[in-house]
């Protein structure tokens, strides 16, 4: 059904180019441009993290509630309480993690907040309804992959996980048991470190300002934490999008995954990351992985 | 046999650490610290490329001619024709690449380069009397992968190429049928775009310095190109170690990747790779991605 839906849309895809591209094959860019308005869906205000750092640079999480409700709810109460201003990024290692929080470990933490377990890890099966768009491409990590609302996710017969991504985010914890309250929290900068799935929290991933994360300098310390004479970086405030002033809050769209319409832009996109095929590419390699199909996410036009 | 030799390599690792650790699961970390010195090998001092970028910042490449000799060839030349000094890392895009050369596309080539062709990505199988340790998980890009000589390779039936992980460099070039000179390099930043083996020559990997480039700040142009406001960063010099006083040279190990002896603790690093279980990791994942399983590298001690 994929298979035949993709002459039709690369002929669409193509009416909406210019008349000049209409000659070269189609990218996953311009199919991503060419998608209707109707395939894109609002994230929710409560759902984004603003995270403002020194200099007034500005990331912005988006936060998978229905992956991990647990660690989500203690974040949301953590913006609100303002617990994360003052707190600072600590340890920033090369190919792994960007990780902030209180470096103290002393800031007492606001009432509310809801124990956890490392049965959060892992949604069950049976307790989803939710519609999966499947990866048609082996994974050295789970068993199948594929998409649900939005996400990249990995699964088993028991259940259904967010992948270490680039640019996911979770949640520090100590050794196990301990499963972190989501008051401490890394983004990933490098290869994705699928290793941490199911051993670590994955509650969201970084949708804006990526790269003020990803190239600050790496810390001297063991593991990349900063060491005494080395700068942590100042968090200003981290809100969520629903606590600012409507006319300040950041918009984003996300595209739909789900592939439930003739009209499908996003399986296309799939495709066409795992069959790369125009002017630059020779070898289309015949598959993606996971972690290099990224969904499409837009601010609202 | 792999599965056999783990509890005797376990067991002598342990001996090798300290008694407090003696109670604690063997990591990765540990086992490359516990190999014998007859495991190591060392690069050879022409396969080193030293790169000195603005602030005596030092970047080591360590060169692949056995899979891309004619591109590894030009590149020997031009660093003795000292080529690269003055010339400029013009592009750094999130996740993806930082790239460098000559940003006027007009200072002269010295003479002697060989001409590249598309048939230079892949070496047949043929030509390779190599031994191929499997990595025995599946890959999304290539019917199988492993190790040859201290280096990850993807393989199908026809032939054996370097992947596109994290740190590889690979080889700048136009629209195919351009095979690039070698003259124009990047290094990858982020998760492994794999979609590029076999489109373009990958000529080695960077083992030291690494954050010097990762952490550069992002260009704001398109595709990450620095715009004529933003700062390329110089490149000072570039040089073969084996034109360097030997006072001066870098001397690097790779770590020996052929499991055909009975003490072999590569293949042991690798399964721990795969399977993480210690305290703080509870679900072993119980594979690991081609990329995400460096081959240990290390300064000679």
């Amino acid at each position: 059904m994929i298979r035949r839906a993709v002459p039709a849309l690369t002929m669409l895809t193509l009416c909406a180019a210019s008349a000049a591209a209409a000659d070269k094959p189609a990218t996953p860019v311009a199919v991503v441009a060419a998608a209707r308005a109707s395939e894109w869906r609002e994230i929710a205000a409560d759902d984004l993290l603003v995270m403002t750092i020194e200099g007034g640079r500005r990331v912005v999480i988006q936060l998978a509630p229905a992956f991990s409700p647990t660690h989500v709810g203690n974040m949301r109460t953590l913006a609100k309480a303002h617990w994360w201003d003052g707190t600072s990024i600590n340890r920033v290692q090369d190919n792994y993690v960007v990780q902030w929080g209180d470096v103290t470990e002393k800031k007492p933490m606001p009432p509310g907040l809801s124990p956890t377990s490392s049965a959060d890890y892992v949604q069950p099966i049976a307790n989803r309804r939710l519609r999966v768009t499947p990866l048609p491409y082996p994974d050295p990590y789970a068993p199948s992959t594929g998409f649900v609302a939005g996400w990249p996710v990995a699964m088993d017969g028991d259940g259904v996980w967010l992948p270490h991504c680039y640019g996911f985010v979770g949640v520090g914890r100590n050794n196990s048991p301990d499963a972190g309250t989501g008051a401490e929290l890394y983004a990933v900068i490098g290869q994705a470190p699928r290793q941490l799935d199911r051993n670590i929290a994955v509650v969201g991933r970084v949708i804006e300002g990526m790269a003020h994360l990803s190239s600050l300098p790496r810390g001297s310390g063991e593991l990349g934490f900063y060491t005494e004479a080395e700068h942590k970086v100042p968090i200003v405030s981290v809100r969520l999008a629903s606590d600012m002033p409507a006319a300040e809050r950041p918009r984003f769209q996300v595209m739909n995954t789900e592939a439930n319409s003739e009209w499908n832009s996003f399986t296309h996109y799939l495709r066409l990351r795992a069959n790369r095929k125009d002017d630059f590419y020779d070898r289309p390699a015949g598959g993606v992985d996971l972690c290099n199909a990224p969904v499409p996410v837009r601010p609202v036009p």
